[in-house]
């Protein structure tokens, strides 16, 4: 086995917490993040700080433009849902969906591990918060690494490609405290759907709401940049 | 089921003959075609006159770079190779292998057919005379059709996606008879991984080889332009 991995980085909470678990457990990390027509391009920015900071091998970023395949609030003009409660959140699919967003940046991951002689990618997937997405489920993840071991040259050759998901069926707050403890720079990260150009989150999208829930949850205060009036609901 | 089906259309013999057969089965067709950074991108104009001209309802054509990952001989500088014999081919995976071409291509055509609706995807893979691709094989395709199942919306609610590989047992010879009946028109498809700028095959590159010998058995001759010299040898 190598001890490199790939890691999906996407500049969000989850996926830094995801790098920083790599590099504790061993590998050296080739970081993957995807521009794909999303609002927030300052996702990439906050990749790029939190792989340079983190010392990360390579990092390769690759544009795809989902945007062919249809409407999603995370690439359309849709408005991203604000202010919903959490049984909202939970039910159903939510509209920022992407379709097979998962499958294609795992399928990028895959290539990109396989001409790297790496055989671990990581992914920061987490079917708790996210229950209404097909693809962060751990069904999901299991079919994809049994396909990926029939698709590429290493599996053929008899080396297995694991897919890590140490986030699957961890808490927010529970994914933040092992966070900290492996001195990830949550200042770094960006989890809203909705930033205004300076970079400050809405504090009040799906997203936002579980990480500050989250951050709560940890008894700890987020230390990223919120809109003036966001926190106060 | 809907009647839609998205065929990943290359420009080549076999996904020209796999459109043609989608929509002998009853389906009108969304075409899926990629630029990823090969030499030939002539080969997109056949899939476009393919497409065109078998009235599809929709013709996609998605850029992507898999340049970024590394060397293969259809993406990047390292010379095609040529005159190699049937025995010299089938040993091992050939040069001409694109990291998770075929996983990377499927999952776009997953997006594709969930925004539009479809059931049904069609791929022109064949385990016969590629037997060297760890992604044309049958265990892979079902792999990939469990996960796909797992990945989507629709699939959470209950419907089936298929993919249909129509040529995978089929030699050749038996997919230009096949094609032939359905009147698909070969002079409008392009196999030659070296073509010169004018569109003219090589003639003895291992995809040229292979559909030299399919219009011999056949018994037919291939209405496509060679270089003078090429099929001489």
């Amino acid at each position: 086995m190598t001890r490199t991995a790939v890691v999906l980085l996407s500049g969000g909470l989850d996926s830094a917490t995801v790098l920083a678990i790599a590099k504790s457990e061993g590998f050296e990390i080739i970081a993957l993040s995807f521009r794909y027509g999303q609002r927030h391009g300052i996702e990439i920015s906050a990749a790029q700080s939190i792989a340079r900071k983190a010392g990360v091998l390579r990092h390769v970023v690759v544009d795809i433009d989902l945007r062919l395949f249809g409407a999603s609030a995370l690439t359309s003009e849709i408005a991203v849902p604000k202010g919903r409660t959490a049984a909202e959140m939970s039910l159903g699919i939510p509209i920022t969906y992407v379709p097979e967003r998962n499958t294609i940046f795992l399928s990028y991951a895959l290539a990109l591990a396989e001409v790297s002689m790496a055989d671990n990618i990581y992914i920061g997937v987490n079917a708790l918060d996210y229950s209404g997405y097909p693809d962060c489920r751990p069904e999901y993840i299991e079919a994809f690494e049994q396909m990926a071991n029939l698709a590429t040259k290493s599996g053929v050759e008899g080396r297995h490609l694991t897919i890590h998901t140490p986030l699957m069926h961890q808490t927010k707050g529970e994914i933040i405290t092992r966070g900290l403890k492996l001195g990830v720079d949550y200042a770094a990260t960006l989890s809203c759907y909705d930033p205004d150009p300076s970079g400050a989150a809405c504090g009040q999208c799906d997203s936002c709401q579980l990480r500050l829930k989250g951050f709560a949850d940890a008894g700890v205060s987020d230390p990223v940049r919120y809109r003036e009036q966001a926190v106060a609901t």
